[in-house]
């Protein structure tokens, strides 16, 4: 571990050079059976089970500094790991272990009039990158899913917390020794330069087929402007709950309370709420009431803070405002049709729901909206891969190419076609 | 049409409008239904047959001035127009209209333990950019192909085809009002200013989603380098035979002969034939010969050339050399071992074929290489969106990321999770 800067020119060859052994790795990994990377996964549970003291003392270094240096309370606590959360590691490995490995499986298959049988068949996407904020656990968390999808990775995780991913690694490497897989597979960036960043965002000459951020936006802002190869990320989780004139009363006040405050700091979390003027007498104040009642700030728009005392004015600048926190924004709009409009225009395409027992209403409203996850009937906090029933994700894209929506250890592969033949040429 | 150069703030402004126009557009097609796509398309065909003296002329145009400043034949012959090849637009036409809608179909659905169904389901990718060059015809193949994905098009043709093309898209317009669709669908880039390519691959501000480049190695290349947005494309189609120790005699003939000699310009001809050293006294010389009987200029490694003396010596530079002529570079290689490590370093990664009655030896062939297209006893000038029964192809790609091989209707379309719930929060 290098804790310092090391001269421009030698961060770039140890960045190149670390490009070039994830590309060699990756194609013994492309060719590994589930078998062995299970075995993989399962040894690096153990090695960070039997690691625990090594890694709270690596920690409790990173907290020292983290201190020294007197950053905020929420950093702290998402640096911070307790044996509770160092359990969830091997835990988290052994979930991988038990998904479906995708690599090889054919997801197409046809023949053509001559004969010819073409296959398309999941295979790894290569190499991916991997930047991460400071909560070491990514480490672990991201190294297991690209290794199942048969793909080296490069971790650069949070200079504050070093220390912590390092101990982590090193785990995880005994891990793939001890299936005979090359160290290689799961590389951590050894430097705290952030211009080892730089470097992975312009792909390591080839090497990286594509990154993913981990973290707040201007981490991921920074990696959507800069990269030169493709990025698996959402900047942020502006999502709407739409309520609709056919919507039961129970259900939106349920959902609407869940969307907003089951967590208010994830991206699922809802930070608008559509309703449609025609249930303004009837529904607004049981949400919005209830709403308040756990504690969420209420922003209307003109006809809302008419009706309900309690809102604060929103401005223009509300509905393009993710607050991440205990406040929501409310406007009346004409039905769907409005809904979709105010959507389409203000959203950051992540997450929407309609809350409706009209089934053309709510088919209206999902068939409409370019977004990457749509809900109808049912809280946005759903928009997770765990509960997709991935199994994990790597992180959440609103991208339109490859990956959308979560993406699983099955988006992290690509595909090729295997035509099987009988000596056929073509006329 | 502009005959010449606009000042470039100009040009700026005129291909953001035309970006802004086609994102407009886009939303509108998203929501077509199949009905009034093909309609569109079939008025297309129509106004195409109606309008082939004008056509005609428009390319006389063009031709009068390529000739004027001398081009080479092959060029004068990519940019003629005759009644044949105009008549060839709108059976393609039809033939867009004739296959399967892929927006909104379901590509998987399941269920979660609490009850929510999640349904992965196709929607257009949004905004396609075609960079193409003097083939005229491609205006009409590549905008009936991503309207039909749903998607709005800008197309930018080639500078010296810009009457032909300019009136073929004309064409293209009378078919999308007929059917009530809006016009900046199928946009033409109305300058022959390059300086529009270099707007266009800044993305237009995020208008545009994907660029897709028809042309040669260095328009390819240049869009690769440039583009700060996804690129599907191939840079070059550098396509290896194996002949394995079981293959049968007749079939590695005939197949490399296709393979190689069908047609010598296109991206799935053959460049390199790899042999196994098994078999080099039974197969080398009967394919060799068939090969020359052809017109195939032969160059061998040394074992090639000792054992076939009409081989020219082979250099470094062949094996990394995509001919697209009637030359082969020939090497001796250990095995399906010899093979893989020879097309790992040297291949583009675009298709590559075994000849072997082996099973195993064809599946380790099949699964070990990392390209887009592998066959198992067929020739690699099948790597084709027509031959794999897609019914046309934008193109074929050799990136990893969305789409791969042949880029179809399908390859233009991106999806989104549409959850159906009963009122599930999440706990």
């Amino acid at each position: 571990m290098d804790d310092g800067m090391i001269a421009s020119e030698a961060l770039s060859r140890l960045m190149l050079d670390m490009g070039q052994r994830a590309r060699a790795a990756a194609r013994v990994l492309a060719l590994a059976d589930t078998e062995t990377k299970n075995k993989a996964l399962i040894a690096m549970a153990e090695a960070v089970e039997a690691a625990v003291p090594a890694i709270l003392a690596a920690n409790a270094a990173d907290l020292n500094e983290a201190k020294a240096r007197d950053m905020a309370a929420s950093f702290i606590d998402r640096l911070t790991l307790t044996e509770a959360r160092i359990a969830a590691i091997p835990e988290g490995l052994r979930a991988v272990a038990a998904l479906p490995d995708p690599v090889g499986s054919v997801i197409a298959s046809w023949e053509r009039p001559n004969g010819l049988r073409i296959d398309r068949v999941r295979t790894p996407l290569g190499v991916i990158g991997v930047i991460y904020e400071s909560r070491p656990n990514v480490t672990a968390d991201a190294g297991a899913l690209c290794l199942k999808a048969g793909n080296a990775v490069i971790l650069r995780g949070g200079s504050d917390s070093a220390a912590s991913s390092g101990a982590i690694h090193e785990a995880l490497q005994k891990g793939l020794a001890s299936a005979d897989l090359p160290e290689d597979a799961i590389q951590l960036v050894p430097t705290r330069d952030r211009a080892a960043v730089g470097e992975m965002l312009k792909g390591l000459a080839g090497a990286i087929d594509v990154i993913v951020p981990r973290g707040g936006r201007s981490l991921v802002a920074r990696v959507q402007e800069e990269a030169r190869v493709p990025v698996f990320a959402h900047l942020e989780g502006l999502c709407h709950v739409y309520i609709d004139a056919a919507a039961d009363l129970d259900m939106a006040v349920s959902v609407t309370v869940n969307a907003k405050m089951r967590r208010t700091g994830i991206c699922g979390a809802a930070e608008t709420l559509l309703i449609d003027r025609a249930v303004l007498g009837t529904h607004l104040v049981p949400i919005l009431s209830a709403l308040e009642d756990k504690g969420c700030e209420i922003r209307g728009d003109e006809t809302i803070c008419a009706i309900y005392s309690a809102a604060k004015p929103a401005t223009e600048e509300d509905w393009r405002t993710e607050y991440l926190d205990a406040i929501i924004s409310v406007k009346a709009v004409d039905g769907v049709d409005g809904a979709v409009e105010h959507i389409e225009r203000y959203s950051s395409h992540h997450t929407e729901a309609i809350i409706t027992d009209d089934a053309a209403a709510a088919e209206k409203f999902l068939s409409s909206i370019d977004s990457a996850i749509l809900l109808h009937n049912a809280s946005t906090q759903f928009a997770d891969g765990g509960e997709f029933g991935m199994g994990g994700e790597i992180g959440i894209a609103t991208g339109k190419m490859h990956a959308r929506g979560p993406v699983g250890v099955e988006q992290l592969t690509s595909f090729n076609y295997r035509v099987h033949g009988s000596g056929q040429v073509r006329p």
